[in-house]
């Protein structure tokens, strides 16, 4: 008979940063019992994803063994996180459970989707824990950039896993639980069979720096300012909303919140007592009454969406507000690796208007919500796990943690999305590789990433498109010329006439030359009018593009 | 009559950085003689320009005035200096002047596209002087990242202008002439008009620190290399590339060369003798013979660039050679913004492969070709100017290089593409708007950034496609059931039936309920199955595809 063990298997996450979802099991081979953490999602770009909505991990491993599962936690409410649980919980439909503010966020997710949230429960806090099935869970607060992060206590039939989520070492961090090294202390006594740990900033190799530290420089530089001040975070980082508004409030200004996502993040805030001592915040509306020097708007669009309020007020007039010579716009936030252009763009647009820019080259007004190199040895150093599996990041990031873990003689191993570790035995063992990818929200269907849809678009955007039309008789005897339509090409090429005449000439030419067992065959029709196509506008434009060809044929 | 005066006119590289194109002129009011600086490109993206080959300045303007034209000027080799002159000096005709080394990379440029490359002139190095029309104008040597860069003394009948091209106060560039101020400060004795400066690095606020600091690093970091190493740079970084051979050199190493432009770069400094000494080179077939821990590799593809010699290396076997576990990747370079996604692909792919990937985020292996704020102070205080021009760089770059120009008492105006200034007076002043913008290559065609051809193609990205083919008797009836193709679509939505079925299914019912009126008019009958392939695709599938519509009449 099969012994049983303990398992690890990303989903997603590892191996990027974004779309966390992990699972682990106990039990005999084939037969663990499952738990899901996380469920997030990773953002589209015109570079690999054009049109895409949303994209989500590739559960399918994990639908076929829904039976097994028996809970979902969720560490903390970032979109990496939290994300998918709209789009997929319907395909596992087993009870989740989360601390307060993360659940209230996750309450939403699933209800736009039409989710069930009766099967959303709210967790109390380590010492407190969970039972599924062979686990016991335990959510013990953690520092982040979002407030109520938790790392989640795993106990497990083999031993104590500490799964840490996405986390930082806050002894100050504006709102929510300090992170208490004391508290952690006392959940490694006994020893932890797997730290199971952060890795986005293991490229860092300076200390962290407290949530707090940004309040002096921020308040300095509000009290400062001349015109309107308009800042930029993320809507998820409550503590830094905080720490924005008690400084324009103390510079004598009034505060407003532009952009649904800040407001609905600081209603869930007061919703959820997360945070008390909110100042109050002006409407829109109110706002365009207030003397420019007196006001402070709290901003969505850090990252240069088009069309959060950042990128709207650099466009010009948004909810009759509009910036002008003198004002100041803040970026408390940095530019994630992809966003650059965006961003750019707004501080020229801003540039133009006559605001001054104010970003983080300086360091004064943000920091990372994620332990850097010596906040994550300091955290193996608490811990002191019997091993260390390094979890969400790039595989760079992965291995450079193992790395780091190995040089301590903690044994470690780098596993990506799909990789199962045992984690049963001194060291983390890879036994088992499983198909992972991504699945595209695409309008209001989910495809996968290898379906097709994507490319046939990228080859469109990359080649433009000729759609030829011909029409045969009873005879096979073409009915006319065949009939052009391009789209995405120029319409003149070197010979000076239109691209869509010259296609059509030479298309009615080909035919006119084919044999008669190429025309009754609608492949090899299909090929001959496509390469025809092709090669007229490779001597016209200088490419070959993207060709539908339909023939109609008269019967 | 009118008097005479002085006009500078940027068509290009003001308001972004790329793309250099400067007009300056000096005669009466619409008979000025006018002469040209430099003539680039700049780069396309997936984001806004897919397919697109090169993005080079629309120069209608001076076309239209090409009578006018005297002559173009060359500060130096780098694309977004000389890459248009292939596709764009035929429509202009007048000579070009250019140091030998720029010459030599000019004439390429010219001959790949059937350009006559007589018109290209050596020129001097100053106090030699070109005359052109009204103008005499000097080479005067700089320090950039790229050998023999050269600002322009332009003698004018209204007094001195220095045009800096791109720049960097350097005082030992590793290649070519170091920065010499007396040099400068004996041009500008007599007075400087206008300093029309390099924006670029305004917001670095550090001093600039010279190609010779990253010599001892990289030397240190190849000593202590034990597998293989490989290092990327731009290629026409001849300095660097000469550091890192030799770095590679005094550790033992053979030295190889991989990827076209660095090849072709080296061999045009060598021919034309912009540097003397540098190391052999094996060729990559030797390579594959020597042990790894005896061989440097030096590399084209520092910006991701899919097809370059870094990302080949990364994805596996290039020309006989591959990378291993104990390896070293080194990025002697910055990642320009945007190009972040591709670079970390490479870093990320190395990392699969056990390769140790070095970049430059200590600062140790990399400095840029231009100058910081502390530098261009530098050179406002050795030019003394009457005016400065901001010149080369984004909105928000020339915007508060004029401020820093202002705060000094030196009068300053930004003047983006298309801004027509007068220097004649005291201070610059905008005097007109010329209409300027983007000319893409793509293919072989030249089309206008605005032609409709890009949109196209992002609308077929964005949407996805389909191509509906209706067949319609001699009496305005429909033969058969519409066709439908589609393209960037998902197969199959929410009522589970393919798509196309779908769509077929519900433009025949359209075409079924359509009044006669409508089926006789082809706009409205291409509206009305438009709207109808639209509102299924909605319902199916959550998103509105481009349509396109080809209704076949037989007659």
């Amino acid at each position: 008979m099969k012994t049983e063990r303990l398992i690890y298997l990303p989903l997603g996450g590892s191996g990027e940063v974004g779309m966390n979802a992990y699972v682990y099991g106990w039990g005999r081979e084939g037969e663990e019992r499952l738990i899901l953490v996380d469920l997030g999602v990773t953002f589209p770009d015109m570079d690999g994803t054009p049109g895409v909505d949303l994209i989500l991990p590739d559960i399918t491993w994990l639908k076929e063994r829904a039976d097994r599962l028996e809970a979902i936690f969720l560490t903390h409410g970032h979109e990496d996180h939290i994300g998918a649980l709209g789009h997929l919980w319907k395909e596992l439909r087993v009870p989740m459970h989360a601390r307060i503010f993360t659940a209230a966020l996750s309450r939403r997710k699933l209800e736009e989707q039409g989710g069930d949230s009766s099967a959303l429960n709210v967790a109390d806090v380590w010492p407190a824990q969970v039972e599924a099935g062979p686990f016991r869970v335990g959510f013990l607060p953690v520092s982040h950039s979002i407030p109520e992060s938790s790392a989640l206590v795993i106990d497990t039939p083999a031993g104590r896993v500490v799964h840490t989520g996405d986390f930082k070492l806050d002894g100050s961090p504006v709102v929510g639980e300090a992170f208490d090294p004391e508290l952690w202390r006392s959940v490694a006594k006994d020893g932890i069979k797997a730290l199971v740990c952060d890795s986005t900033n293991i490229h860092n190799t300076h200390p962290g720096r407290s949530e707090a530290t940004v309040g002096p420089n921020i308040r300095e530089l509000v009290a400062g300012a001349g015109g309107m001040v308009v800042a930029t975070t993320f809507a998820s980082n409550v503590a830094r909303v905080k720490t924005l508004a008690e400084a324009g409030i103390a510079a004598g200004r009034s505060v407003c919140l532009l952009g649904r996502a800040m407001q609905r993040m600081v209603a869930v805030s007061r919703e959820t007592g997360v945070v008390d001592d909110l100042p109050n915040f002006i409407t829109a509306e109110e706002a365009t009454d207030v003397p420019r020097e007196s006001l402070m708007l709290i901003v969505t669009g850090s990252q240069g969406e088009r069309r959060a309020a950042s990128a709207q007020l650099s466009r010009g007039k948004y909810l009759g507000l509009k910036m002008a010579e003198g004002d100041m716009f803040l970026f408390s936030s940095k530019t994630i690796p992809g966003n650059e252009a965006g961003v750019i763009q707004i501080m020229n647009n801003f540039s133009e208007l006559g605001v001054d820019v104010v970003d983080d080259s300086s360091g004064d007004y943000h920091v990372s919500g994620h332990a850097n190199r010596p906040d994550l040895e300091a955290m193996h150093d608490l811990m002191r796990p019997s091993m260390l599996v390094p979890m969400h990041g790039e595989h760079r990031m992965l291995r450079r943690h193992a790395e780091v873990a190995s040089a301590k003689g903690i044994p470690s191993v780098v596993a990506v999305n799909g990789t199962m570790l045992s984690l049963s035995g001194d060291a983390p063992e890879v036994i088992d590789h499983v198909e992972t990818g991504r699945t595209y929200l695409d309008g209001s269907v989910l495809v996968g990433a290898l379906d097709g849809v994507v490319r046939g678009r990228m080859r469109m955007a990359l080649n433009g498109l000729v759609v030829l039309t011909v029409l045969l008789d009873e005879n096979d005897a073409p009915l006319g010329d065949p009939w052009a339509e391009i789209m995405g090409l120029a319409e003149t090429g070197r010979s000076g006439a239109p691209l869509v005449e010259r296609i059509e000439e030479q298309t009615a030419a080909a035919l006119g030359r084919a044999e008669n067992k190429t025309i009754v065959d609608d492949d090899k029709l299909d090929e001959l009018l496509r390469r025809s196509v092709r090669q007229v506008c490779a001597e016209e434009i200088g490419r070959k593009p993207e060709v539908i060809v339909v023939v109609s044929r008269l019967t």
